[in-house]
């Protein structure tokens, strides 16, 4: 009998990329071949990290940069261990709203500190785990703004952020997936939600194979 | 005008040792000699380490050894940033209970992480912050459980822990004092409260001069 294959899927990308909307297609269509989906986020996948995202996104602003990057850095260290890899190892498919590329994206990038330390910091705390594809719905600024106003939901304070900063974001974002091609799938938010769910559904079935 | 000197005292210690009677006494004295005394603590010397405090104290056992690690790492990086160097710029005398000893003595030689991994990520919080004097009250493990019994207080998780385990952290910290024998002042734990003060408050005036 042969061990289940678990895969790693995470999401990353701008508030209003429409992380949401795929993640539920891409669910169901999963389900559908009869998968498993352990379906999980960071900060706050776990008891102890909801606790952990509590500060980071109510304090956010009044915490000194490395004390935030430390935060998701043990968010994630507590995530990955009780949560992920089990299911891995069940062989169900994880599919995560946000991972270390968001870390390096918006606090490495979009902040003050080194891309570089805080994906060293990420990787320690996971002892290097990194998913088998990372999907990221790239979004430009006007669009996202668009979407958020249409959304007619209260900006958290990550979103009330400057369109310079997302700028900043976005294009930390493209680096990352041009170092590393073949774990990234870059796909045009702007798109249809069918065309793009297309595009993810191929990639995710290559990886299944 | 010369700028006021600052000095940085961290007091370390397994439980009962005596850190709380020793940090009252000298800082009676220093407030005897005119100086500003901050006493403060990790974790929890600010408001978001106290939530963090909580999170790590609350639920030890609970959270994986890395993410454990990294939550007083994050706790540090905030204390020292928005209260230990303000205070040094203002010429204080910050005296601190526990420091980044603790966590390679704790987390480091008695849990599984290596104690080398933990320094570093402590000295990144902190951008190499280092303690002037760092005062160490070393004491045996039958010393340390009598007086913890006759305080008559509830354990907490740490002090509830085994004697190898405190074996083990007082080794850790015997080897940090060697490597850094200027830093530390080692004192035994076990002699009279008096002497003991009378040889800290040496070593103090040693550097504020």
């Amino acid at each position: 009998m042969s061990t289940p294959h678990g895969l790693w899927i995470t999401v990353e990308g701008g508030d209003g990329s429409g992380k949401t909307t795929q993640s539920e297609l891409l669910t169901a269509w999963l389900e559908e071949q009869g998968r498993t989906v352990v379906r999980t986020r960071e900060p706050g996948g776990t008891e102890v990290g909801q606790l952990i995202r509590d500060i980071v996104l109510h304090h956010r602003g009044d915490i000194v940069p490395r004390a935030e990057a430390l935060l998701y850095a043990a968010d994630r260290a507590h995530h990955v261990t009780t949560v992920v890899r089990p299911a891995l190892e069940r062989g169900d498919v994880v599919l995560q709203d946000r991972y270390l590329d968001s870390s390096v994206a918006y606090q490495g990038a979009g902040r003050v500190l080194d891309a570089d330390e805080v994906r060293n910091l990420s990787l320690w705390a996971t002892d290097g785990a990194l998913p088998d594809l990372t999907i990221l719905l790239d979004i430009d600024e006007a669009t996202a703004r668009t979407r958020l106003n249409a959304a007619d939901k209260p900006f958290d304070r990550m979103e009330a952020e400057g369109d310079s900063f997302h700028a900043r974001v976005r294009a930390a974002y493209l680096a990352l997936a041009a170092a590393e091609p073949e774990r990234f799938l870059v796909v045009d938010a702007a798109g249809s939600v069918d065309d793009i769910a297309d595009r993810i559904r191929s990639a995710v079935l290559a990886r299944l194979r």
